[in-house]
């Protein structure tokens, strides 16, 4: 392991070794192995967004040893997805990429205000399917967050005792937030302190907008005039509401943009110190060749390069 | 141990060794060890108000780290912190300060009325990452409250089971109380009394406002005349209403205060019997020269100085 | 024992020897031991209304310990009350007094309409503090009724399998009750045999008033003719509705009274074939020589004599 | 993964995913990775015949990282040692080469006839670890094989549910051998398929000799006319009597030998289709320089070239 | 922490921050704490020799709490005892030094030649109680030893679980020993490796003599000329055999010698890079104030004088 690799297994010295070892099966992996930086491919849209909607543009999605072969292809640090898709293709691909199991799952048959995600999988899954760690999602914001938070925990608990890590998709939803609050940058900093406090080693978030939501949090904003002004400012400020830059945090895209436009927000997570990108739809949304060209310029940037 | 100790140790007579073996590890520990006074650091704000309006005042403190060493140089008695902040730090700091493991948190991305904590850590955690106790919250008052005594009853009992020594947060709040009525001196000892029939070994309140909220409350304090003019008089009140002095409580100032009012609120603290402070936002928000020299003018007031 | 307490602790056949040895001890404990009355001294009011309504009125009782003292010095045969006031003073007084631990409670910094208590304390705490039997109340008449007796079945099933004897503080309450029909001679009936009915050992009532609330009783009563005219009738009809005088029932004398007005109830329980009282505030809130007085004069009339 | 792996892995297909890809693991790494043989380095030795014995010629392997970096560096596919030798490194190593737990050891401060190990370690441990797998040894024909079988059978079930891999060494030893037949081609042979009921994904057997031990099969050797005339013939012989070649079966050389003589059996191995070595004493008990020089030859022999 | 402390408990680094924690505690307290040195008084040998034996020279021993009285004022790391003893004295002295629970005894009423001591406490005694560690014995040599290997495995697992250190006391005997061979410096290096192997986080051992035991060892020492002439060149080779001096290894100095003969041992042990000595009879068998001079004198050592 390089130095920059044993850096960040420092900042997880409580942990024990087998959940360091597999935080560094990931940041080992692929083409972005000992950098530090990490792209992860997610599918877990077929439930979240239903089958149509993620799989229609690119019909060969339908199938889930199509989204193993694109992140193993394209060299992504690992693969997430829920667990019938694993089951479905694992062991034609065992050992091939690490895998985080996604151990709740929302749909949008019944999409209400204050959503909670059903727990759908766990440790003992994760265990018997390969994998180095379970995801879990957690909406704050949500009049049921405190019921996701200890699910959250019994999770965690239970699978950082059998040295699996611990990702934690940390998105503020809920009927006290307005829906551009879910992506303002003081709620999504203090949904990436939330996640880091509650134990999780890596920290997924949406990219923060400039908007500032909480009328307390607007005041100090303002009288320390903390820089939110450039997207890497607010990606700075995200990673540093993540213990100084101590926790492992990964932002995704949403929303479909202009290949550009996204470049230029992987830009600003490298500039800002963000610690990589987790890129569903934009990759798998695309045929196969198209997405490994995209997900090319997206590890160039991360490796330094202008993209 | 000295006398002091040995009398305080006696009130909990009924805990086992272990127990109260992380009671003297907190009395002795620090620069009040021994004296039976404490002043503890407590950072759960990050959780409790968001990452900004914590840490924005003095950045050094986005770093887990930055409060061990707070604590450690200012010789507080022990240091309290959710879980992932402790995880982030403790093995820089292996028996350096005792650590409490607070095991419940609440956010204000969605601010109810009535709130309760999410429950985030547990006793398995406290012992692996070698903690003196367990700290819990409980809001009496909220519609909610008997779920909270129900989870600090279980946490409790597990964990005096194995030696931890069991810390009680008792903040009023909720949809059956005025916003005056949280720190009314009625309120403040009724939660005392409460934290202490749950069986908290150390017990944290606020400072008591002069109001008298309950009306039944009002009649006995008149009736009765019970001294609650100054503020000494109310800590005093406090403390008895806390088994007649027999339980360790501590208070908190809250709010940003001028220094020196601070100041005074501490010295009414000692001269009413109250065993020390657990001071946050007041030390960790400024520069560590100036929350040292502020800790220390603190802890020479418990030491009889006037500060 | 005697033949009166071996015809008493042959109602309980059922029970394990355990049972009946605790029940025994609190029979043959104190100035009545032996003659199958009982007074014991419950002490959760703290809890219950708050510290300064409970001990302002005699400081003293501020000190746990107080209150072991006043039991053991009065001859009770019991002393009841919740965990932090057991905890706090059962090491000084281990053997001198049985102990009866208050397994859950209720405060009234959110007096609710249907209110249900919270469970505070378990078996186990039970047993580490040496008690003889585990105290619950219930609340009929509460639209949570379901889930407290739910939670008696699981603590009695869980203490008398140890040994444990079970006492059941029945206290109709709740939105389906007036004001006046909590204490109304059906619903105390009614209330007296569901506490039965959920196999409890002791029960205790409040004194019955000649009111009749539920329309369906009121019919019944008429037709029947029952006797309920005087205190020492309605005493008489409730220990009936519990098992024909089958179980101890003993009866709480509730708000102040003009002492002699409270030694006529005395003695109507005693004449009605009552078991007992159960009196807190009426002892404690006095200074310790007028409260021995006075259970002096209780126990007197027990004994047979007119006080 | 290449069709080799792919077909090696086919042989597992009753095996969960997560054995599966922990075997992919170790195929998988080192500079033989993906070719189908493996070389592994065993370091148990100072457990197994003391320390002085073991780690004297060559002072550097007192200390347990040394062994790691040794096992990295020359490419070895996993490591294999005894809890505290794993506990003493990983930490410095996490991820950098797949990990095997002895989980029992034998000394020799009490060299029995009919020996047994001691269970030193377990399925717990080795996920806190960050293991692949779990190593067992059996001795058959010991007079407590039966003892160790069940043993055996009790931790591969409890592995296997948890995606750990199970690597037995099989060596016959007991009062019921002569000291010749421990290493008897008819005896290895039936260790391996013994090892190979009882589920063992690995087998780990020592090189056979030209002996035949036992009566009855003396005959069936005879009249079969089974070749055993040349190690090739024997190694396939045994590799053929673990599911005729569907079970990975690697050897060991054990004592010194000139290192031509060792290479010419790692020719044999190869030739006769075993899939590799597992090289303990031969490697660490020479300088680093020497060590990475020979394991290098091995190495070379096993990707085809003469060594 | 000091630079020191901190450099022994990165050997740790698997163990969870509780079972450092408790380390450090060790570390750090008592005279000699910071220095990476200990000295830690046993009284285990009312158990193991008897209390006549062991008390009568000093009858002030017969009484537990005078050994934690000695143990403090002398300013010992530490203090180990069975569960009686300290469960007779540690209410007294709560906190006031690391306590030790020994896990298993033997006592001498049967004293076989393969001995094997009885499990006489576990984790959950050693949490109730307060303490730091937990201690067991194992007899390489013993035909029983498989079995106390396997105790040790389970109890060790369990206390690390929950942040407790885990000293073994490795004392080879039994018939497979001559009685030369028990210190023989060959066996008690074996015996350190051993304990290692089995995860112990400090290892006592007793002092070892010239006599090399085992023949195929006498080999290698000759071999290889490992330097075992002076008592410091043997403890020496027995911290080499833990790991390389990664393992806190401790000595006793047995039976009685005159007082400048054991200070002599305690220079060889300094000076051979041990980590310190563990007293039981030489200081508790003698009054008080010579045991404390006499302790003096080997602390004085320990830190760098000539005693």
């Amino acid at each position: 392991m390089n130095d920059r690799i044993r850096e960040i297994l420092s900042w997880y010295a409580s942990e024990n070794p087998g959940v360091r070892t597999n935080l560094a099966r990931m940041l080992n992996h692929g083409r972005l192995g000992g950098t530090g930086k990490m792209v992860i491919l997610p599918v877990d849209q077929g439930f979240e967004h239903g089958p149509a909607r993620s799989f229609a543009p690119n019909p060969a999605g339908y199938d889930p040893r199509y989204h193993f072969q694109l992140a193993i292809e394209a060299g992504c640090n690992a693969y997430a997805a829920p667990l019938g898709f694993l089951e479905a293709g694992v062991s034609d691909y065992s050992g091939d990429i690490p895998l985080i199991l996604k151990c709740n799952d929302h749909d949008l048959l019944n999409d209400e205000r204050d959503p909670i995600s059903a727990v759908t999988a766990g440790v003992g899954d994760a265990l018997r399917l390969g994998c180095v760690a379970v995801g879990f999602t957690i909406y704050p914001g949500s009049a049921l967050r405190t019921e996701m938070y200890q699910q959250l925990r019994e999770l965690a608990e239970e699978a950082k005792a059998v040295g699996l890590a611990v990702v934690v998709w940390s998105y503020p939803r809920g009927s006290s937030l307005s829906k551009e609050g879910e992506t303002a940058v003081d709620v999504v900093a203090y949904a990436a302190q939330i996640a880091a406090q509650l134990g999780a080693n890596i920290i997924k978030v949406k990219l923060p907008s400039e908007h500032v939501e909480l009328v307390e949090a607007q005041k100090v904003y303002q009288k320390y005039e903390i820089p939110i002004a450039t997207l890497a400012d607010r990606v700075r400020h995200v990673v540093q509401s993540a213990f100084d830059g101590r926790r492992i945090v990964i932002f995704s895209g949403g929303t479909y943009a202009a290949d550009e436009t996204f470049f230029e927000e992987v830009r600003a997570i490298r500039d800002g110190g963000g610690f990589g990108s987790i890129i569903g739809r934009n990759s798998f949304q695309r045929k196969k060749p198209e997405a490994l060209k995209f997900l090319d310029t997206v590890m160039r940037i991360y490796e330094g390069s202008n993209g």
